[in-house]
C-alpha cells in the first residue's frame, strides 16, 4: 500500500493544556475550584490562567524558562499548571517541607527565572535565596501569593509583585504559546533524594498527556467528579490530576492543612505487621500506554514468570519521563537505548503477568552470592512488638561480601527493650539464616526525607563507616 | 533549559493493539465475547488472535498488505481487529449491504490480498470476484467463516480454507509484528459515497489509539462494561470500540440481525418535523485530543461565533484520518497544510463554543449570491403531512446562478397528492423567498446508499440534466 503521510491536521502535538479550553467550553459555568469562601467556574479559571500567562510573558518568561512555585494546594497552585506552560515555560513545583539549603540548591540547579512563594513559605524562601553565591548567574524574581488578594502595595522589597496583581493585569485574550513539538518539556520535578542527591525529572507534553488519559481510563473517572485535594500538587504534579480534573470538568476542592501521599492514611490504623506486608506486596498495574517487564539487569533478558525470580523492573511507554535535567549520565543509565526505563526497583513477575515490587535495586543485599531483599527483612522486624521503625542495609563483610545490617528505633514507653542479640534471635526464628541481620544499630529515630521516606543512603554511609564485620564476631 | 530528547523507552509507538495484551493479563478469565452458545475469555481471545495472526503470516500476509472482511458482528469480526494488524497488515472492513459491483471495485482499489467471507455473503462475494478483469494483478484469497466451526473439508474450491482452521493451525506463541512507527496505517475504510465515489480512508495506529482513549474518557466507560453490539463493526470500525472494550476489559455481546447506526431507532417514533429538527441541530463535541473550528473556506479565517455565520467545519488532532488511499488530490483538498481537516460540512459556531452542523458544503445552494442550506429547506418540506422523503439540491439557473430543486416522495395511501405549485406555495409560507424551491420533482422513492443515506449526487445529476431553469417559468 502506498504511504499516506502524517499531516499537520492529524499530527498536532499532544498536550494537556488544551484540556482547559475544552473545560471552559463544555463546563463553562460549572465550578472548577472551591477554596474557603472562593469558588471559580471553568470559564473563570480559563480566563485567570490566560491572564497570568500574559503577565508572565510580559515579564520576559519565554520558551524553555523554568518557573517555580512553592505552595500548598491553593488555587494558585492549580492555575500555574496551565498558566506557566501557556507561556511555553516549564513548571517546577517545590516541596514546601524542604529545608532552605535544598530549596536553594534546586533553584540554582534549574536556574529558575521566577518563583511563586506562598506567604507561609516566605521566610524559608528568603533564607534559600540568601544562600545563593554572590555571583549567581540567575536569581528568580519572587512573586508573593497571599490568601487575601493583596495587591503590590502589600509586598515589601523582597518581592517583585503579588500573584493576584499578575492575574489582574493580564489580558484574557492572550494567545497561549503552543509547544513546537509534543516532546517539548512541560514540567520539572525533583526526586526526594532517598538514594542520592535530588535529580530533576523532566516530562514532556506528550508524556503528561499520556499519564492523564491513562489515569482517567484506569480510574474510570466519571464526568464532573468532585476531587478533594489531599495529595500535594507539588508531589509529581498531583499524579497529573490538575490536568485530569479539567479533562473531566470536575470540581477541585483545595485545602492548605495536607496529608502525606506516600502512604494511605487509613493504612496507619492497621497493625504494624499488616503495614509491612502491604508495603512489600504492592500489586502493580500499568496504564494503557505503558508496558512493564522484569529483567536481568545485566543481560536485559526477562526473568522467569514464576513469582520468585528477582530482576529489575523496567517500563516502556508514553508515561516514562523524558530524562533527568543536566544529568546525561544518570539519564543514560536508566533510559537504555534498547527502549526500556530501568526503574531501580527490584521485583518478581507472577505467572499471571502481575508484578510484585520487592525492593529498590540499591537496597538488595548480596550475601554469600545470595540476593536478599532488605524489605523482606524489614517486614519481619516490624512484626516485633517493641520495634517502631526498621530499615536494613548492606554492611561490607570480609567473608560474605555483604551482610544485612538493621537500624531500628523502639516504641516509646517500653519497660524493657530487646538487646541486639534478642533481635537477631527473633529474626532467626522467622527467616532463612542468610537473611538474618548480623548487626543491629539502635537509633532514637531513623533519618527521613521531608516526605517521610527513610534515607537509606544515610544509613548505608553509617554501615560503611563501621568497617567490615569480622567473621569471628558473628559466631 | 538544555534539550532532553525523546528516547526509545518513552517514545514507543502508540497503538491500540497492546490493549489486548493488557486485557489478557488483567482480565484473563473474564468473558470477552459472548455469541450464541459460545463464550470466550480474554486470554482465549488473545490466544485466538495470535494464532490467526500466525496463520496469516504463514500465508504470506506482511507489512502494508490489505486484508478485507465482509461479515456481520460475529466473533471473527471482532478478532480480525487485532489479528490482522498483528501481522502489520491493514484491516479493511466491507459493508455487508453493498452490491457486488461496488464490492468488486473496492477490492480492486485496495488490492486486497485476503478476504474473510461470512457464509451469508458468500454469493455476493463470488459475484464480486467474477467481475474482476481477467488480467487483474491481485486477486484475494477467500477464507470462509461459518458458524459451526467447520474445517477445510467443508469448503469448496472457491475458498482456500475456513477461518477456524486458520485459528486452529496457528501458534499462540506468535510474536506480533509491531508498527515501525505510530503513523503506520492500521485500517482502511471506504466512505459510503453520498457525494461521490467511495473514498478509502486510512487511519494510523496513533490515530486509532487517540480515538479509543477519547471515547473511553468522553463516555466515562466503566471497568468491565457489557457491550451489546448493535452498531456494525464494518461501520468506521464500530467507532473504534472493538479496541475500546478490550481496554476496559468488557464483554462483547455479538449478534448477526444488526440495527443501522446512522439514526437512533427510537428517533423514528418521533414526528417527521421533530426528526428533521434533530437532524438539523446536531450539537457537536469533540474528544480531548481534537480541536474544532468553523472557518471561511476560502480565507481559512474563523467565522464569527454568533450562531448564524455559515462556514466550513474544520478539525485538527489525533483522531483525524491519515488520508485517502490512492487519492493524493482528494487528500490535499481536505487536509490543508495549515493544519486543519476540511470536513466538507457546513456549520455555525455558537457564542458558547458549541457548533451546529448545517449542511454538507456540496449541498449548499448559492442563489442570487445568498448561501442557503438545503437541509433547512428539507426540514420545512418534512413538515408537510403528505411528504415521505425530501431532498433539495441546486439546479443551474440562467439568472440566479442556482435555485433550489426539491425531490420528494409521498406517503402511501394518500387520497389526494399536492401538486408542484402547492408544494411551492407551502414552502413560501414558511421560508424566505430565495430559499423556496423553484422546481419540484416527484419520485416513488429517492435513491439511497446501502446504509440508507439519500444519494444527493444522483439527484444533482438529474437536476443538471434538466438544464437551466428559465426565468419566465418562475414567474
Amino acid at each position: 500500500m502506498e504511504q499516506v503521510k502524517p499531516n499537520p491536521a492529524n499530527s498536532s502535538p499532544q498536550t494537556p493544556l488544551s484540556l482547559l479550553e475544552k473545560a471552559a467550553t463544555v463546563f463553562d459555568d460549572c465550578p472548577s475550584i472551591i477554596y474557603n469562601d472562593t469558588t471559580y467556574t471553568w470559564s473563570q479559571t480559563h480566563r485567570r490562567c490566560l491572564q497570568l500567562a500574559c503577565s508572565l510573558s510580559s515579564l520576559g518568561i519565554t520558551r524553555g524558562d523554568v518557573v517555580s512555585i512553592i505552595a500548598p494546594n491553593i488555587p494558585a497552585m492549580y492555575e500555574v499548571h496551565f498558566a506557566v506552560p501557556f507561556t511555553a515555560a516549564i513548571l517546577n513545583t517545590i516541596n514546601t517541607r524542604l529545608d532552605a539549603r535544598t530549596v536553594s540548591v534546586l533553584l540554582q540547579h534549574c536556574q529558575s527565572k521566577l518563583l511563586f512563594v506562598d506567604y507561609f513559605s516566605r521566610s524559608l524562601v528568603l533564607e534559600a535565596i540568601s544562600l545563593f553565591p554572590p555571583d549567581a548567574e540567575v536569581r528568580p524574581l519572587l512573586v508573593l501569593i497571599t490568601d487575601d488578594d493583596q495587591d503590590d502595595d502589600a509586598v515589601d522589597s523582597d518581592f517583585g509583585c503579588t500573584y493576584e496583581s499578575l492575574v489582574k493585569n493580564g489580558d484574557p485574550g492572550f494567545k497561549w504559546v503552543r509547544p513546537k513539538s509534543e516532546w517539548d518539556p512541560i514540567v520539572l520535578n525533583y526526586t526526594s533524594g532517598t538514594t542520592s542527591a535530588p535529580k530533576g525529572v523532566v516530562h514532556c507534553h506528550r508524556g503528561i498527556y499520556s499519564i492523564v488519559v491513562d489515569t482517567l481510563i484506569d480510574w474510570s473517572v466519571p464526568k464532573q467528579p468532585v476531587y478533594l485535594w489531599t495529595l500535594p500538587m507539588f508531589h509529581a504534579n498531583g499524579w497529573c490530576l490538575p490536568w485530569g480534573i479539567a479533562a473531566a470538568g470536575g470540581t477541585n476542592i483545595c485545602l492548605r492543612l495536607i496529608v502525606s501521599c506516600a502512604w494511605k492514611p487509613h493504612w496507619n490504623l492497621l497493625p504494624a505487621a499488616e503495614r509491612a506486608r502491604l508495603k512489600a506486596r504492592q500489586g502493580v498495574k500499568v496504564g494503557a500506554s505503558t508496558e512493564v517487564d522484569v529483567v536481568d539487569p545485566v543481560s536485559g533478558v526477562s526473568v522467569r514468570r514464576d513469582g520468585s525470580s528477582l530482576g529489575e523492573i523496567v517500563l516502556r511507554g508514553g508515561s516514562v519521563m523524558l530524562g533527568y535535567l543536566k544529568d546525561p549520565i544518570g539519564t543514560r543509565k536508566c533510559l537504555s537505548q534498547e527502549g526500556w526505563f530501568y526503574t531501580g526497583d527490584v521485583g518478581v513477575m507472577h505467572p499471571d503477568g502481575y508484578l510484585e515490587i520487592k525492593d529498590r535495586s540499591k537496597d538488595v543485599i548480596i550475601s554469600g552470592g545470595e540476593n536478599l531483599s532488605s524489605v523482606e527483612v524489614e517486614s519481619v522486624l516490624y512484626t516485633n512488638p517493641a520495634i517502631n521503625e526498621a530499615a536494613v542495609v548492606a554492611r561490607p563483610d570480609e567473608y560474605w561480601g555483604e551482610t544485612p545490617c538493621a537500624f531500628v528505633s523502639f516504641k516509646t514507653g517500653l519497660t524493657t527493650k530487646p538487646s541486639e542479640k534478642e533481635i537477631i534471635e527473633y529474626c532467626r526464628a522467622k527467616l532463612p539464616h542468610y537473611m538474618v541481620p548480623k548487626t543491629v544499630v539502635f537509633q532514637d529515630e531513623l533519618p527521613k526525607t521531608s516526605t517521610g521516606k527513610i534515607q537509606k543512603f544515610v544509613l548505608r554511609e553509617i554501615a560503611n563507616s563501621m568497617g567490615k564485620s569480622a567473621r569471628l564476631s558473628r559466631l
